[in-house]
Order: C-alpha cells, then sequence, then structure tokens
C-alpha cells in the first residue's frame, strides 16, 4: 500500500525556506502569496489493511522521519 | 487559495534520503518498505480561480521550486 507523510514546520516555528521562496516570489513581482516548505514522504509498506498500514506507518513517522518539536505531519492513502 | 506542491527524485535518480531510511526501517526489523523522500510545499496564493491559481503556481514552480533534470512534481488543491 502506498501512503504519503506530509510534513511541515509548525506555525509557530520560523520556516527560513518558506521566507526564502516568498522573498524571491516578491521581488520577481508576485504579491502575497505564503510559502511554507516542508518534506515529503512516499511510502510503500506491504500489507493491503488501511488500518494495520496506517498503525505501521504512524511508528515509522514517528520513530524515523518528523521532529514533534518543530514539525507537524499529515498521511495521505492512495489505492 | 491553497495549494500543495510534491516535489520527488525522479525514479531513475538516486534518492540518497529514502534509501537511508530503508536501511534503518530494515535495520529496525521493517521489512520490504520502499521509500522516496522529497518536498512538501504550501503555498497560499490570492485569487479563487482554480484555472488561473494553477496557471500562477505552474509558473512558481517552474521558476523556483523544483529542478525538472532530477525532480517530478503534483499538484494538488484545496477548498
Amino acid at each position: 500500500m502506498k501512503v504519503g507523510v506530509k510534513v511541515l514546520p509548525r506555525k509557530e516555528i520560523l520556516d527560513t525556506q518558506g521566507r526564502a521562496v516568498e522573498s524571491v516570489l516578491h521581488q520577481q513581482g508576485q504579491e502575497g502569496v505564503n510559502c511554507r516548505i516542508g518534506k515529503y514522504i512516499e511510502l510503500e509498506v506491504p500489507g493491503q489493511n488501511k488500518e494495520e498500514v496506517s498503525a505501521q506507518v504512524k511508528k515509522m513517522v514517528n520513530n524515523l522521519l518528523y521532529n514533534p518539536l518543530i514539525e507537524t505531519y499529515e498521511l495521505e492513502f492512495y489505492e
């Protein structure tokens, strides 16, 4: 089963990459664009049971893929 | 309008981050997991017309946010 994990910096955390992109867009004449930049992780996990896969993926994400102090994540299931 | 941009390394490109994660998962006893790691960009663009916003965002992504030689991207519209 294919699962997408979107990891974004928390709203209260300064997102330096996002700010840099906003500033370049501003210089290019694109006004009022808000940008946050994080990670996208695509996992292919064996198993078809959504609940089992979800539990497995949450464990992986918590152990390895995100820092709860500064980031939040969201899962997305394909197929 | 809120738009998500998922940027992933092309399949034929060596994804070193993804391989590192796969290797750690393997060491932790999680077998057969396939992992690719890219960027997730959340943009808030003024305007509500999906076609206009889509054209604008594509321009930004092409100019600034992804490298077509080694990456592919996908848009996602919210609201």
